[in-house]
């Protein structure tokens, strides 16, 4: 196959990719439909970093990192580094000198399904990761990748200007297309949410609340005093 | 096999529930002859935190939260609750909604073998999780499970009512009928291990102290030098 | 096989341990030329400790810490306990009584491919510990094994005497015949970083820096406004 | 706490066990309220064995397979011996040596939570075994255990007397005092899927034998002959 | 997010999906451009095994084989059924009925990113199944999910109406729009590889026959006779 | 650090290296003092295959199998090619052409840290392979490693030239230096089990035969005929 260093890509109205962060990864999760995870082996390296922006992906060879350095230039103030490898793989494949430089271009953060090193002087830069790993194993720049291609991220599907979410909660990717309907419905269920929060912290039971007593009834699940003998 | 939701429970004195919180996960193991402990895959999603209670237990389809609703009218203050799964899931099924409905009944924590999401939000309220995973994917309410049945969380049975201690080093079970004989244990292990640590604190080596010399000669291990030529 | 206690292990010089410390993990993987890497399974379990020493090493049987107790007198001040199982384990066979041996002996620090416990109270120690999991599950003194031996800790061979660095990035093992000469590299490479660093920052490409281009263009990577239909 | 060699344990009438072997471990798992599995990290290590058996239950120190020598004495024909350790472990713990010995007292087959050895001469014996692997790794006799006391083996609680399933599918426990019961659901069970297997053979849609149609429409499920656009 | 089930899909030609089963998995996927595997935890549950067909997809709930049964009536003679989860799961969603319902209606095998049972009964029937495992936990119908929308198994993106390559070496997927340019880039490749091994199996290294001496030499690999000292 | 191709290397002595294949891992693992075992990972991927060799040794980047190629010329007959990567990869780096490559040297099998792929072809071949994978994934001819230099594989050190033994039970390294002395242990520990077995197969029990029961009872292991109130 033939690849690509893809220049231009189209993103979300920067309004609403902003707006997105507010909502976090897990109201956005839920307002996508329940659709959009990334994994839950790529994990935050920080904590408290809450970001948003569109993402720029990248396919790596495991263990080279020649097409991070390729990526760098296509990337815009406002976007997310999606970093992929053509197999499982967790080589240090970023450190302080790439984050360094996609500062400058205005990157908010990196998603990596492999390593990073230098992670003391990450935390300290403010620029935040998540990835499978710390690990401090030294790459090459010898095989060819791409950027800007579609690529697979701990099993979510990541297309170039997709909306990339992500906080402690993980990473949630939302495409471009549905991004602004996203937001209304992550608007939509957070005003939902503060009554139903109240209501439970005042002591309204989750099974009243929802209505979910006759649900158990249906199931079959019997409420007893005691467990009966021989259970 | 039916599904119950069970109401009363028994539970330890709450006087030797709260007293064992104190001496923590390690010390309790080592009091209960170094049973109980759940598996090293159910970890602290907080610095510091430190809880006991009596468990109130949940046995969940995986991505179904409804048995955690069930769950809450029956725990009272001073209880942690204890969510098992039918097959490994890492899936969220719990957040910040829960743990507000838990508090307002005075739950202390949770212990579950999945996934748990909201946790930015979970560390701010001061609700401790041990969980096997953050993960934000979200639950369906549509299959029947059982509340206050014996389950198995990461290797370790739990039966209802049981005292769960909980902290940095993860969790411990004690059943009910133990927790007071466990506790007098700690109690005299701790005093115990304070005079050894000041002494070897003071440079005396643990070999001494524990008199071990006698045994590493009778296992054959020999003291040299040198490593001898070859080896 | 024979189980052996060597007391008398050659140390590389003071001056260089410690200054490799300076240097972390990272740098000092590169400059010992993308070798002595521990695996990405060791971990930091506490926030930005970073330690240099010479290893002393244990081989145990699984949940057996006898030889770690054995190996407490062999240290000396400057020293890296650095502790293997015969097959994988995670076994908490290391808490606070053993870390206060090894600081009242000057030992800096603790690698250990199982697990540890009694964390917080290490943490508050300020005793350093990189390992494969936080178990609390006890241990028995009943197994011979080896000090001073080779051994392997999460893939990296470890000979004793070689020179441990660690930090946020995990463990790196330095041969102590080339410590000196790694040392040297690694500040060659420091000073050489700081020139490209400033030029990263202020916007320069590492596609250009590192003259990346004609690379790409060798390996065929193309550049393009927009992926190409059907890509 | 205390170690124990148990002598007596009740078993399931011989019967029951010997034909709940006929039904194989999914059957009888539905049978038993889809309860009782074994994780699925215990694997077969043969292909085709399918026996059942009483268990006679071990809990090791990891590595250490003194408590099976000692398990040995109170199996009779029929058992299955089930072993565990206080942590994971893959050590080698169980060989041909101790197959011999079991197979000299009936017992027809091993189910163990670590590893065994000498598995194709295991296979040419025809004793069949189910192991988290299969690692040679060598044994010590050290350490105490306990003989027939309730164990946890991959997750499932197991206790003395209970009846062992074990086939290609994997392992599966079935409490004694619910051995008739499930036996009787088995055979119910059978008899009803025949006559499934036949219909579905012939033709029939799942959704139309089980009347999906209408939970599924309940559910929000649409059909649609393409999928709509930006879906 | 609505849930659908997609009747139509567009395959690719019947005598290209079968051409494609005739070069194996490792030979389409270098024919691919090295693209279109799935992960290696996807195994196959039988030997000598190797099927092709067209994907009909599935999303389910992890445990919940509802979207199984909704599947099988849009499946046609040629197919492959390939499942996934919302998040990972190892449940036994698939057995024997399932099996002979989708044989009825010629469907060529299952690729499962969960877990299967019956596997005996599997192996009989001459049902070819790649799965993550062999568990016969027992599932629901009780939640949506969606037959025919593109889902990512094991890392790699499959549309509905792709080719699925399976064998002993695992699963590939061919885009549909690509089946045929992939199959001739197959031929060649083999016809290519018969000469190759011809010659290696006469002697010619592929240090010659790939001619990698100079690329060797140019990445600074150096020949010697002997280890030179203290490397 | 620079790489070397090494082409020459000490082996043991044919004889001896042959004789240990009969053996078997776990008896020579035995014989060696409990030592040498390659972890548990590396799987064989054929059933009955059981070869002895000398040790060639590869370090490769993950996912590039130049260094394999190069490595096929310092092979000689007897040897068995043992391959690692510089991090976890289940690459497919190995496949029927770089078999039929090494058979045509005389090489009698591979070890490899890493994946394979063709291994339906390779198993007609009659080539046996012990790997952590199938995986098909395709390799690169890019970056530099080495050939017969100390690698880890799967946490055993291999020096080139030790001796391999690999089967059913998995892969033991004995040191070249040793071999003949591992070799007659190995005899004598066959000649010793052979009685032993006879025993137990004749009913005497491990606990008599190797002296067990003063272990058991210094060791605090009561027998009792029921497990006491409330354990």
């Amino acid at each position: 196959m033939p690849h690509y260093v893809v220049r231009q890509i189209d993103r979300a109205d920067t309004s609403v990719v902003d707006a997105l962060a507010e909502y976090g990864v897990a109201t956005v999760h839920e307002a996508a439909g329940r659709t959009g995870l990334v994994g839950a082996s790529v994990l935050p390296r920080q904590d408290g970093a809450a970001v948003s922006g569109s993402a720029v992906t990248v396919s790596s060879h495991p263990g080279d990192n020649l097409m991070i350095h390729a990526a760098v230039e296509v990337c815009q103030p406002g976007d997310v580094l999606v970093v992929t490898t053509t197999s499982p793989s967790v080589h240090g494949m970023f450190g302080d000198l790439l984050a360094t430089s996609l500062m400058s271009r205005g990157v908010r953060g990196l998603v990596i399904d492999a390593g990073v090193r230098d992670i003391a002087t990450l935390r300290e830069m403010g620029f935040p990761v998540w990835s499978r790993a710390v690990h401090a194993q030294g790459t090459v720049k010898a095989t060819p990748g791409s950027v800007n291609v579609p690529v697979v991220c701990d099993g979510q599907l990541v297309n170039p200007g997709d909306v990339v979410v992500a906080d402690d909660d993980g990473v949630m990717i939302v495409p471009r297309a549905d991004a602004a309907t996203v937001l209304a419905a992550a608007e939509k269920r957070t005003a939902n949410e503060e009554s139903k929060r109240e209501r439970l912290a005042g002591g309204t039971l989750g099974v009243d609340m929802y209505t979910l007593r006759p649900l158990l009834s249906d199931l079959g699940v019997e409420y007893v005093d005691r467990l009966p003998e021989g259970r």
